[in-house]
């Protein structure tokens, strides 16, 4: 087997060396998923204190505490942040201030994490409105994907907006992973969000959200047709949804173009490719179904499942 | 950075004595969604004895093993049950009595598990049954999503019916993030129940589903639009499935006063909001399609990807 | 609560003596599914060095490093493989050859590595040049979710071919966890794949796809009800894609002999049960909504949130 191994690993190698784009050989490193993925483990913490260790959060200790942690975080993310940019610097940041620039990102984030609780107090608030089996705020940030994946999304925005490249997206597709939604970090998203079951919903990038908005599972706030990626890179090509707007489960709303009027309600299925003004109500045409009596079908046509 | 990394944390700090509910700050400690989860996986094992470790279950140490493993899981599930007792005591029952009540529904809630195992060895038959892609039963339970969702929904909803808070919700939760599928544990699921691909499948807390039930991917059994949670809290809102019903993929059935009859059988994407007879077929009209020739197309309107 | 135990335990072993098809006692071993699991992770890394792990990849020590981990996964799978051909051999192998053949099929497979690199090649640039959101190639490996499920489906196709049971189906039931899609081992997938999204596609054991074919989330491409699984096992029962065609979110194509022609486009929920000619466009007949006025609907029927 030895010498098996030995010739499959050379036929392997020769690859690596041939093939480009999938390899990452000697280059600087890329961030690392495992490295993110508990530096976004540690922000929800941060974000939720008590709530995700099994000892209570004392108030007596909580600023040495949260210091510690939050001095942890820091040194990591901002070796990531480094990393990241110096694999993409952003337009007009020359080489020499990339360390920098890191340092600056990673503090002013982490200064956001205040207003981003903000946000998601009344994300929790409105997730414990709106579903009558919810039975308390605990059980929300317990047991509600929603929070955690809209959680991810809120930091991983504040990373994108300042021009970090690969961090947003490996954050949120960790949240991706595990709740089934799939929200763009560069999606502006309004206070009081919740999406019920959120497997399946999908929010692109240039999305914008207003606020007191509902959604539900397999929501999909997409792009038109692509024929060419790289024309539209950066153009808007995803809805606006203003305020006070509930969108049923599956519905899916398209185009950059598309705006949907504040207070409006769009039914299941609806696929919606206008703009609809304020305070509308849009219903598919198409819920009407046919109920045949499988007994009188089997003696017209025989036996049939009928999908 | 030691200097900034203090001001961050006051802020947080500040943030964390001001805003309400989503701190969880010196109160009894909620029960822990990780120690949930190491017990929900723990009783999978318990189940289904030899599929989840690497060394096979040995016959002449059985009883001390399960012996071993169910002591473990009894005084870590015990403790949990506590927490969350403390947290949201069921009505009428005083505070000195809640370590006692925890015990009894630990020893209780264990005293199900053969009869949980009669009904997942139904499922288990009902899985091989109906799909021709599985070729054993070993098959259905290493590698189908089903089975673990629903016995993680069967146990669940043992705690469910005796008053314990959020723990169920947890344990559903952590198996909706593994499958895809929101199974509520307040769901009565009869026997021989299977659904396939399981992704995007959602049933409420209030659905009764009879025997034989199969379902696919994405199928919804949910509530009515919500006006007032409040108001909805603890009422029948999701609908009732009788025997031998099968309801393809994408199909939403809606409300508390809809039944769908015996034997009926639901088409794929079929919206559908009142009651149906037993043996049933009910087809979506929507079915239809148009099919057009691109490049005729192109001729009168310039090209398009006509989404 | 000691004594407790022991009878819960007793019970519980009962129902292990009693119940056949969900108990694995002293049989031969199972393949795990954690072994399982920690093989194709370590596939993956072999398929694209310098993406999952922190440390760079040295051109220097790759030969080296490559022939290390090579190594330790062919031993690991070959104990794998071989619990898994004892426990369903394919038809003629005699058991004496189970041992050797395990040997032929591991190296056999891992000789295949370089060619499914070359593959999973094409569906990196399908991935970058089809998304706008999409920056880099590296974003691509690092963030998108259709590529590692692809990866493994290309890697449990190997296995799945050789007549290696339970093993590739584990592997694909680990990615659909991972990432929502569900592609079944036994699909042939041409080159240049690429799903956006990924969450509630489901691609069915004898689908065909051809080559640059573009799915989005929620597509099936499945089976015909079924009345009788046992007929239809090993039967061709999913469609066939051919070179160039989308598929838009939400559209579900269906049955063995259904044929999409080359170079065709199919909206968003289009449900397609029979053959399209190449270039056609496949639209769904409802996609017309209605839009109301709420205020205006109010005056007439009273408030509604009319779903």
């Amino acid at each position: 087997m030895q010498v098996t191994i030995k010739q499959l690993a050379e036929q392997l190698v020769a690859s690596y060396k041939q093939l480009g784009g999938i390899n990452h050989l000697d280059g600087k490193p890329l961030p690392s998923k495992r490295a993110i993925a508990n530096i976004t483990e540690d922000l929800l913490r941060l974000l939720f204190p008590g709530f995700f260790d099994e000892r209570p959060v004392r108030i007596s200790s909580i600023q040495a505490d949260t210091e510690a942690l939050l001095g942890s975080v820091a040194a990591r993310l901002e070796a990531e942040i480094a990393k990241s940019l110096e694999y993409g610097p952003p337009e007009g940041l020359p080489a020499r201030d990339i360390k920098s620039y890191a340092r600056t990102v990673t503090v002013e984030f982490l200064g956001q994490l205040p207003r981003i609780r903000e946000l998601l107090q009344t994300d929790t608030e409105a997730a414990y409105n709106s579903d009558p089996a919810a039975l308390s705020r605990e059980e929300v940030l317990l047991a509600y994907p929603s929070i955690e994946c809209v959680a991810v999304q809120r930091l991983a925005h504040e990373l994108y907006k300042r021009h970090v490249p690969l961090i947003p997206r490996i954050m949120t597709e960790w949240a991706h992973s595990r709740t089934g939604m799939d929200l763009h970090p560069g999606a502006k998203i309004g206070s009081h969000f919740f999406v019920d079951h959120c497997t399946g919903t999908v929010v692109g990038e240039t999305a914008e959200i207003g606020n007191h908005v509902k959604l539900y599972q397999g929501v999909g706030l997409v792009a038109r047709s692509i024929s060419d990626a790289e024309k539209l890179r950066g153009k808007k090509r995803h809805p606006t949804i203003e305020d006070r707007v509930t969108i049923y489960a599956g519905a899916t709303i398209v185009g950059g173009e598309t705006v949907v009027g504040a207070g409006s309600t769009i039914g299941a299925n609806v696929f919606l490719m206008h703009s609809v003004p304020p305070n509308s109500l849009v219903l598919a045409e198409n819920v009407r179904v046919r109920v045949l009596n499988k007994k009188d079908r089997e003696k017209k046509t025989g036996p049939s499942e009928g999908l």
